[in-house]
Order: structure tokens, then C-alpha cells, then sequence
């Protein structure tokens, strides 16, 4: 992608659910670590392209959640990708201290592994 | 967890939306490579945790997906994980070959960099 003309003519293609969001997911970008998902609308995006940090949507506040706000713990996008079917956003991001609200580095740590059964 | 009353004790605790879905990202165990994103219901998680591979429901055939099941790009599952507020999935899985339908590893191929703007 070479401008940004180019980035909103995705956004647009993107698809959306019947409240206008898509999921996105945030991966810490040389790790690999996967860190949250949450979920964006087309502010949300044009907004984390333009401020260069992620920004989601609410869907408990109902406004634009700007990662970090409080906590200090923002996420840099270091690059934006999404899926096969336009159905799905990754964010690449450099994340400060912890993704989670409950101090861990990822929400994903609740763990069951299949062997245990 | 220690057995398979606590796990469905879980699929149950866990959230889904209206269509009865939870988002389901599928990640590469040891690389921590970002496979895809699909969705479960009830019925999804617990096939796949039966069987040990990953079963997502298909919202377009509005079916049981058992991953790979034509073209043996199977996901087998190492670890089934859920986020701090219990409305995401993370299945850290042994991707065979793609996972991608277009023959890509992963499905989120399509990027944009910040720093092209």
C-alpha cells in the first residue's frame, strides 16, 4: 500500500458486523506474543492509523477506547493487517507494560491444556 | 484445570453473542505465528476439544467446520486458551501445511505499514 488514499478504500472494503464492528487482534510485534483482541470501527481505525497507536471501539462505554489512555500502556502500530476474507484486523504493535487490565502481559492466560483430560 | 466437568463448566461461563459465537484465533504453538481468526459455538469447542483438532462453526454453511477436513490442513491443538473477560478464544494449535484457503500460511497476508503514509 503507497498513500493513504489507499488505507481508506480498504477500510471501506473491510466488512463490518450489523453494529459496524470487526474484530481486532493485537500481537506484540517481535515475539510474537499474542497480547488482546477487541474490536474496531471505522473511527476506530482511521483514528489508530492517524495517532499511529491503537485505538479500539467500547463496546461497554460506547466510544472510541484509546489503549492506554490511563494506564500509560499503549500499543505503537508497527504495521496493520488484516485477513483473507476482510473479515478480521491484526495490529503488529510495539506494547508499553501490560496489555491486560489485570497486570498481565496478555489476556490470554487462562489455560486448559487438552492432555490434562 | 484438572478434568473435563471443569472445562465445560468454562464453555458455559463463556460469552457469545447473539448468533451464540465466540471468536476463535488460531496461533502456530511454537512459532507464535497468527493463523487465522474463525468462530465457535458451544457445540465447536467441545468437538474440538474431543477430538483434539480444531472445529470451528461455519457462518456461511451454518455448520460444524472441522478444519482441514478436505484439505488435510489440519490444526492440531496443543493448548485451548480464553481471555481475561471470557469473550475470545486462543487455540495455540500445530498448523499442518496452511491455514489459509488462498494456500498462504496465514491468513492475515494483506499489510499496511504505518510508515508508508
Amino acid at each position: 500500500m503507497e498513500n493513504y488514499s489507499d488505507i481508506l478504500d480498504i477500510i471501506k472494503s473491510l466488512k463490518y458486523n450489523e453494529q459496524g464492528l470487526i474484530p481486532a487482534i493485537a500481537q506484540q510485534y517481535d515475539s510474537n506474543e499474542l497480547l488482546m483482541m477487541a474490536w474496531m470501527n471505522q473511527e476506530a481505525i482511521k483514528t489508530t492509523l492517524a495517532e499511529g497507536r491503537a485505538v479500539y471501539w467500547s463496546r461497554s462505554r460506547n466510544e472510541l477506547w484509546r489503549k492506554g489512555e490511563t494506564s500509560g500502556h499503549i500499543q505503537k502500530i508497527v504495521e496493520f493487517r488484516w485477513d483473507c476474507d476482510n473479515d478480521a484486523i491484526l495490529l503488529l504493535v510495539d506494547q508499553t507494560g501490560a496489555a491486560c487490565h489485570t497486570g498481565e502481559r496478555s489476556c490470554f492466560f487462562n489455560q486448559y491444556r487438552a492432555d490434562n483430560t
